[in-house]
């Protein structure tokens, strides 16, 4: 097999309580790319298509995630990467990580899997890195591993996979505006008071509870973010509106997906995850802003050969 | 039957990144009463051994819990309450904790049980209350329901079983030292760097998905407190000693009991804890400090009829 297509999914980080730890992984909404084993020695990056990329190995996520495999390696022949991205760049759903992961994902196939999904990522945080200048895997673990992910550290990588129920979706609004990372990062306080602190590891030692025991109640209960969410949502147009109406319409909780635009709402069950859709979308038409969304089931697999 | 024989036992609360949140259930450390249904209405404390404390039912911890119980029931008899009491106050291994469910969960079983355990372990806080000065339940639900708890709320009492492993044994150093709770409390900072909050949910999360998956390795991973226990720690001579040796003898995690001055060390199966015991008590014996040892398998059940 000298050629092969994946798919590699988009990825919500933080969830709520679990912010900087944790991170589920998407269905239908992700990038495809081909990669090609070729005679040529080093990593090429021959076609993009979907949003303007660099083709530039060094410059491109998937380039550079590609080169840390293939420098731990000694090959006497290259690989090509087509790219054909659906995650738009900037909406908080592992754009860069789905890029990130692909690449190494495939070449990993064609090599007959020389690494483990831990070792794989391990080289998708160089990639990841070039996207949000620092080293983190919270989007990278779930589009590897499927699922819920827990990145218990990054040096060492350590990532804990958590069960989920199987009849978990989630519906995402991606408000088409731009959240620069540096503000982001900017709005969040450098400490918490202890009383926020408690609430949140409560709410997340119970939400891995929850996930564990496939109890949607306890999920509801525990979809909350003391600390992030009070500073992070004055950057989102209309938050509290789409978490209210999401709330109404039966979502199980609501939060910003990574460092925003986007916000996730999890759902019990396919058809109270359309209403929710609907429900976002009829209350986000009203403001004037442009924006999509996705509703998906869990994806448990994570990246894929298709 | 009018009169029942209850093991009440001891538990550790706090458990290292659960801080405030997290408790779990000793075995063979606990308190003994004897509950007499009689005609003479009331609650009254007609028997205590061990300890120097209150006959006074309000003033009594047991006393207070069970007359918050008896409150709430319309009955035209009352209750003796015998108290055999093995764990010494201030110990910081729920001393308090065992007296407030012993005597709810005696009369409980007297009256064929009127109340579930969430229920019980609502008017078991009024006696907690009594002693703490605060309204919580980290040891109270270790003690009612056994094994390992996460307390989720308070207000509603909110109280989460997690499984644990079946081969995970605590073993206790209790130095004969006083600290205030006053003390322990006003050493804690009101604010803590959120870097360190991360760290801290991340071992939590952690921790509670390896009592889920019997992971024992993940286990020793967890349990690390980057928050409370670099301060309370100072208010115990010869913490740091007691820790390494405990992890040199093989012990997975030690941390402090409750507010301490007891400190507690988990360990995989008994041999390991045998030998953790020993370590620590041929190290504190040098100390000139007075100290008890307990080596318990962790109690799954919880406060039993005997």
């Amino acid at each position: 097999m000298n050629e092969i297509r994946i798919f590699s999914p988009a990825t919500v980080a933080n969830v709520s309580c679990g912010f900087d730890v944790m991170g589920f992984c998407l269905d239908g909404v992700g990038d495809e790319m081909v990669i090609r084993k070729v005679d040529k020695k080093g990593i090429r990056i021959t076609h993009i298509e979907g949003f303007d990329l660099p083709y530039k190995t060094e410059l491109n996520v998937a380039g550079v995630s590609a080169l840390a495999m293939y420098n731990a390696l000694d090959l006497d022949f290259g690989f090509d990467i087509e790219i054909f991205k659906n995650i738009k760049p900037g909406s908080g759903i592992g754009s860069s990580a789905a890029s990130a992961v692909g690449s190494v994902f495939g070449m990993n196939e064609l090599l007959n899997r020389p690494f483990n999904k831990t070792q794989l990522t391990e080289f998708a945080i160089k990639g990841e890195a070039l996207a949000s200048k620092c080293e983190h895997a919270d989007n990278l673990a779930p589009a590897m591993f499927g699922g819920f992910t827990l990145v218990k550290s990054v040096s060492p990588l350590h990532i804990l996979e958590i069960p989920s129920p199987n009849d978990l979706y989630v519906v995402i609004i991606h408000p088409q505006i731009e959240i620069k990372t540096s503000e982001a990062r900017a709005i969040l306080p450098k400490a918490i008071p202890l009383s926020d602190a408690i609430t949140q590891w409560s709410n997340f030692g119970s939400l891995v509870h929850a996930l564990h025991t496939s109890n949607y109640q306890l999920i509801k209960d525990s979809l909350h973010d003391a600390v992030v969410e009070p500073h992070r949502s004055q950057l989102i147009p209309h938050y509290s509106k789409v978490k209210k109406v999401a709330l109404q319409a039966g979502a199980l909780g609501s939060g910003i997906a990574g460092s925003g635009p986007s916000i996730f709402s999890l759902c019990e069950g396919f058809e109270t995850a359309k209403q929710v859709s609907k429900s976002i979308s009829d209350t986000y038409a009203d403001t004037g802003i442009d924006f999509d969304m996705h509703v998906s089931k869990i994806n448990k697999q994570g990246v894929k050969v298709i």
